[in-house]
């Protein structure tokens, strides 16, 4: 049982924690950028990147942000009975094993960028008995199918939340410097348009993509769950927590706390795809200024997701047509964010290099 | 003095080396990508990296590209004299310097993806007293003005193709598991655009650019000069080294020669921008099985990159708006390719994970 009193003054006092960049280590990554040798903004996006990260830690140069992390949470989804996806609701508690013992794509990425990797269930519907490795947060045993009421109570939203903000936290103790969502839910893609549609406003139709695949016909049919799900919940941006309880998933749930605890520390944190976009929707609807840590990992080949990020203002490190989730998508930008960081920390001048800068 | 007859059979005896990505391989790693568990073909472009890694070694799964090296040929441009640039010619040079000391982007990204670099002076116009940790392969002080005249002799552009060639294979002979181009030289983007429009037969006003920042009456003289060197010389796609001598520069037939010798020892080359596009037209006009091992790191802001990659059939893997040349868009697609080569290696298969597949 949960004692919602507790949980809601916590989640208040992490969201009244965050506060945007440092516009005064902003102005100075951005001088600073202008002396390095080489021509001015010819490093593109990655400037803007290494300007965020000294503005969110207040210092230019910003310190490295490493080592990364990834938490991967795991969790089902209600709405599955409605045949929104083509796979068994099982293969969810099974890649949390996969994940656990290093096999799945998550791992191999994980692998290649050092990150260390953090599986939590936080509302896997199977039981995990024998699989050892992974962190037991579990607030309910997977959501209620959100076509036909709330997917979960605004309680277990919150609890959801703080598990995630958690994480966040003690990911950071342990000396992370990088943070990179990741999440795990057969038929969470549908939980996500849900979000995002209601977030900004946009046609279910718009925001609703073939997940991992599905053929037309299911297509057609996740749209109207979706358009269901609205209509059935008339979902009020102004009560986040409610709009999250109604249609999302405890993994969106932790994840948006994940953010926002990641915010509070002035963390940089990378996320993943559509899921995460989603979920940092609910932790920008909580506190705007949130964004201030985000860098968007990648671009996903769901339709939903260039619309999150659009609301959110990010623009994506990676665009390579993945729709895998776990967090691939983050930890592919985790050496981009690097680079970015390592040239604004490390380069020369054009005064101390005595390379000669161009004619006015 | 160069000797062209033995450097013309050296030339010769690379090219008939180079041969297609071996297809059991490539049907074999296509295989495999749809055992894991995972969505089928939902690690995007990166299934199709891994797969030509596969065709490219003749197994499956391939060896991880690793360790990277990256060489920077640098070199200079008699077309400078025309004002197409507003940086000073003794910038290339003191880039060099820059490179040596540790204190360019490339350095920093090179530090973060672990990749060894290596500066040759392939043809830089001022002399570099005092600065040690470069390779000396000057083979000319610069070109000479390729809009009133060639840029070099032929003789010069099969002996700079081969310092390429040479740089290659000492990179791969110490150990190199993956090569990446980098380049140094104000004004190289003049003639980039020139071998560009020459090969794929576009107009100079749409493969030239504003470089590394020029204003409107730059960008058209540069449009201008571009124009005139290719009306003068007429470029015959069919004599690849003869448009090289033409319009190209020392830099350009390195990484040309470069390029040649990975695809010969069948180890992947990462292009870097616009002159890596541009060089490795002129590679793949002398063997077109060459694009086999070649990879875009990533699209410039140069319109003509865009062009070059369309006519390689390459699709670049990290698009951010980067314009600062040296192998800096090479080495950021470093880790992605290794993640690429890494899942197809490591991941589990649905059977080994006892992972349910999709319901049919």
């Amino acid at each position: 049982m949960i004692d919602p009193t507790p949980d809601l003054d916590r989640l208040t006092e992490l969201v009244n924690a965050i506060r945007p960049l440092d516009q005064a280590a902003v102005r100075e990554a951005r001088e600073r950028q202008d002396r390095l040798t080489k021509p001015r903004g010819s490093l593109g996006v990655l400037e803007d990147v290494a300007v965020q990260l000294a503005g969110l830690a207040g210092r230019c140069p910003p310190p490295m942000p490493q080592p990364p992390a990834i938490a991967i949470f795991a969790a089902d989804h209600g709405v599955h009975r409605q045949g929104v996806s083509p796979w068994p609701q099982e293969v969810t508690g099974q890649m949390v094993s996969n994940f656990v013992a290093g096999g799945a794509a998550v791992n191999a990425f994980a692998a290649e960028v050092g990150a260390r990797v953090l599986v939590v269930d936080v509302g896997v519907a199977t039981e995990l008995p024998g699989v050892a490795g992974f962190l037991d947060r579990k607030v309910r045993p997977g959501t209620d199918d959100l076509s036909t009421g709330p997917a979960m109570s605004r309680a277990e939203a919150v609890q959801a939340l703080l598990v995630g903000a958690d994480v966040a936290r003690d990911l950071i103790a342990a000396g992370a410097g990088c943070l990179a969502t990741g999440d795990m839910g057969i038929a969470n893609t549908t939980a996500s348009a849900a979000l995002i549609a209601a977030f900004t406003g946009t046609d279910p139709a718009d925001v609703t993509g073939r997940g991992t695949g599905i053929d037309d016909a299911t297509h057609a049919l996740k749209i109207d769950v979706v358009r269901r799900a609205l209509a059935l919940h008339h979902p009020d941006t102004g009560d986040p927590v409610g709009v999250l309880a109604a249609v999302g998933g405890l993994e969106h749930a932790a994840i948006a706390g994940f953010v926002l605890a990641a915010a509070a520390a002035r963390v940089p944190v990378i996320l993943d795809g559509v899921i995460a976009g989603a979920a940092a929707l609910v932790a920008h609807a909580l506190a705007p200024a949130a964004g201030a840590a985000c860098l968007a990992g990648h671009r996903s080949a769901e339709p939903g997701h260039a619309v999150a990020l659009a609301a959110l203002g990010r623009r994506p490190l990676v665009d390579l047509e993945l729709r895998l989730g776990e967090g691939t998508g983050a930890l592919l930008a985790v050496p981009l964010v690097a680079c970015a960081a390592r040239a604004l920390r490390e380069m020369a001048t054009f005064d101390s290099a005595g390379v000669a800068e161009k004619e006015a």
